[in-house]
């Protein structure tokens, strides 16, 4: 399994990915599923990956691959972020029937990024090829095991969110899916990509021991039981 | 689907179970996944339920038929919450095979309970009748749509927690579930069994618009702000 979750603010797009690979609890591996590209003034992407590994790799192969040798539809040629999540939905479905189809073989896909001339998004692109982006109502996206992560994101995450709040509550949301679920772990990658610069965004990787999360996970643990002692005690007969 | 809590502290066992059950979304329902038996002085047990409607409604029947027709085997006779806990099982197999067996038709339990003269107990009990005990290291069980709730319950749940941080911690457990999951709905329901009082434990009962489990979610909703605002920020080149 995975974890990745896409956070879009009014101010910027960060992106986080877990690392870890596994075809059964004996055979883990470690492979980063956080891709980034980008023309300096012109475009930036930023593509996270869950689902199978030979086809997600096989993707990104394509996809730099259309960029190398200048194909007709590349990110390089893409108009809009819309196109840019259309083309990944294509090349995924054709990597997937190549491979002979069916659930085994499915991956999903994050993108964000932004086009000089047009707006910045984040998609989901589904296994079926097709896509949905973030909304103002709910301006997140996540993919593989997002259930652990998903409240954090939902009681903190808004469009008018800061970029600080939103990096923290995104790490937060990765922080507890890898204390609950053996099958995500680091190193974690962080990308912010702030909209409207067109430059390359921020990155951070987070290994195994990093002084940030461990520091993180220990402050928000004791946070999260002075925030329980907190609340209104129930009055019960 | 379903979500229902057990934490087993040093003092009590806190149950906490939702109330919704549906077969599609234009087929929804109420109702309650909690069940009460004692005799004060001498034993108490609570029963909570997932999974089939029709495999938990038939399970509870008959284990009320066999204490009603005082049977060779009922909660009345077991000696100790191992032996209920088995039960349990023997009566939910004997109920899915009648029938017909299969996925479709599958239950899960938790149980929890004290009976006088043995310790008291907290036990999740599987669909194939076999069953688990709570541990000192992860003092929790949950049946259900879990994994919302986890987080919060990994991160602030020990042996050692009181009663009063394991009741909000549960009840934040479980509105982080209603938040994320529509297939799980008021009302909520609380039992708190006290360990060696063998008297009948403390309920309360959350409706739609309970006015403690709102201003919870709103208290919890700033909490989680502050928490995330509190964190250190991370330098990034």
């Amino acid at each position: 399994m995975t974890y990745c979750v896409g956070i879009r603010t009014n101010e910027a797009t960060i992106m986080i990915s877990d690392s870890r690979t596994s075809a059964g609890v004996d055979n883990i591996s470690s492979y980063s599923k956080m891709w980034r590209y980008g023309i300096p003034g012109e475009r930036q992407f930023v593509i996270c990956s869950a689902g199978n590994l030979a086809t997600t790799q096989a993707v990104i192969a394509a996809i730099e691959r259309d960029i190398k040798n200048t194909a007709e539809t590349s990110l390089l040629t893409v108009a809009d972020m819309h196109q840019a999540a259309e083309y990944i939905g294509k090349v995924s479905v054709a990597v997937q029937e190549k491979a002979g189809g069916g659930a085994v073989f499915e991956a999903t896909f994050l993108l964000a990024g932004e086009i000089l001339g047009s707006l910045s998004g984040l998609y989901m692109i589904y296994a079926q090829g097709n896509y949905i982006a973030s909304s103002r109502q709910v301006p997140y996206l996540q993919i593989g095991e997002i259930k652990y992560g998903k409240p954090i994101l939902d009681r903190v995450i808004q469009e008018s969110t800061t970029i600080d709040r939103a990096i923290v509550c995104g790490l937060i949301s990765m922080d507890a899916t890898l204390k609950s679920n053996l099958t995500v772990g680091p190193p974690i990658e962080l990308y912010i990509l702030q909209h409207g610069s067109l430059t390359l965004g921020r990155y951070r990787s987070f290994g195994e021991d990093d002084e940030y999360m461990r520091d993180l996970r220990k402050l928000w643990n004791k946070a999260m039981e002075s925030a329980v002692d907190a609340m209104p005690r129930l009055t019960l007969s």
